[in-house]
């Protein structure tokens, strides 16, 4: 049997059955919670809906956000072959994210930027625990995924004509803005406290988001790796390209 | 006796001591988690500082976070008179920002940022609340707050100078791009489920953030905040004006 994952609430629900990205194995609706069968008939996908009682229905749910509404879906198979640097795509490397809810935000930001892989180092929080999932607001799945010893992954990539770029405050970095409109690049999003890993640091190029480090030390991870992917994406979207 | 709310954490707590931007009434140390008051003594202020035992403490404490030390600070007055639209400054108006995440987040973007006020409009969520306080990363009290009905402070501003900016995507708005390097902007975000409220839509100049919204609805919001003040700052910062 294949892994499954929760989708909760009506709007991710709805967002997963629509958007057909994911293979949804059963929608759960709590009875009384107002809902029918008949809100769930979408042309992407037909799952098996099934009416629970509040009290098994409680125990499937994560939260208070279920609000009725519970999907089990197939966790997708992750991507076999990395994609070719030929010059139109962009990947983003999660070093080591462990925040949910900047993980869920982050893949939600990749998608809304049409990132065409994103990489997930060894330690970073499961990317279909719930609280994940809920922060994506319905685009998990969207985005192929690989997992491996971020390392060897960026330095494979590399040598196949990739460029990884870590966000790193050191010395040789650049200003983010020295990323607008570059292709090829892996975007490489630190740990929300230690930033880049050891084994990275230094190891590739690095830019910075120029700021006021003396009021605040840093910017949160899903915010900086927010204006990294703009910076990137935002001209050839603009241009049609994406 | 002023109004009074917390601090957790080893490195929230010095970072507030050593700023010397809010008004510490206490320190209070977990015995037994390896602190002594000497790891406390601030150039910029000068806390009394008590020890209490593990149940007392925990009582205090909001969460896992407060790791042994928790400062009592005292909330700061808020901005009495709104500033002169003289060119330099810009303004971040909440007009309903209700995730306690979010909140903090866009709050430590707003100090990375050099953001000289925040509006608040009435249903945002306490800018004291502990999670609210966690994730501005040590940055609460560093820039001047005024709370009140977002379409009456906007519209006073607007007559005094002050270009409110709503990030919302409607027909007439303009891509986030053309906020660059703007001064005496206003830079109005909205709810996270429904967005700018209908008060103000159509009110003022709107922008909105190019992407995908096929693959996903919207980005979160502080994501968005952060982008749009990357923009508006950004080039400021770097020509040393901020």
């Amino acid at each position: 049997m294949e892994k499954q994952f929760l989708i909760e609430g009506y709007r991710a629900v709805n967002q997963a059955g629509e958007s057909g990205a994911l293979k949804l194995s059963a929608i759960i609706i709590e009875s009384g919670a107002g809902y029918s069968p008949s809100d769930f008939e979408f042309e992407a996908s037909r799952p098996d809906i099934f009416e629970a009682g509040s009290g098994d229905f409680q125990k499937l749910a994560d939260t208070q956000s279920s609000q009725g509404v519970i999907a089990v879906a197939q966790i997708p198979d992750e991507l076999q072959d990395y994609p070719n640097a030929d010059g139109t795509g962009t990947i983003l490397a999660l070093d080591d994210i462990s925040d949910p809810g900047n993980m869920g935000s982050i893949y939600r930001t990749a998608a809304w930027y049409g990132v065409q892989l994103i990489l997930l180092g060894e330690n970073c929080v499961d990317l279909y625990n719930p609280k994940v999932v809920r922060s994506t607001a319905g685009a998990t799945g969207s985005i192929p995924v690989k997992s491996g010893s971020m390392d060897e992954v960026l330095t494979e990539l590399n040598s196949e004509g990739w460029h990884p770029v870590l966000m790193d405050l050191n010395p040789g970095a650049g200003p983010v803005s020295e990323l607008s409109g570059r292709q090829n690049v892996i975007l490489v999003i630190g740990n929300e406290a230690h930033g880049i890993s050891e084994a990275l640091k230094n190891k590739f190029e690095s830019v910075y988001i120029p700021g006021r480090p003396a009021e605040v030390e840093s910017l949160n991870a899903a915010v900086s790796a927010g204006i990294a992917m703009h910076v990137l994406q935002s001209e050839k979207i603009t241009a049609g390209k994406l």
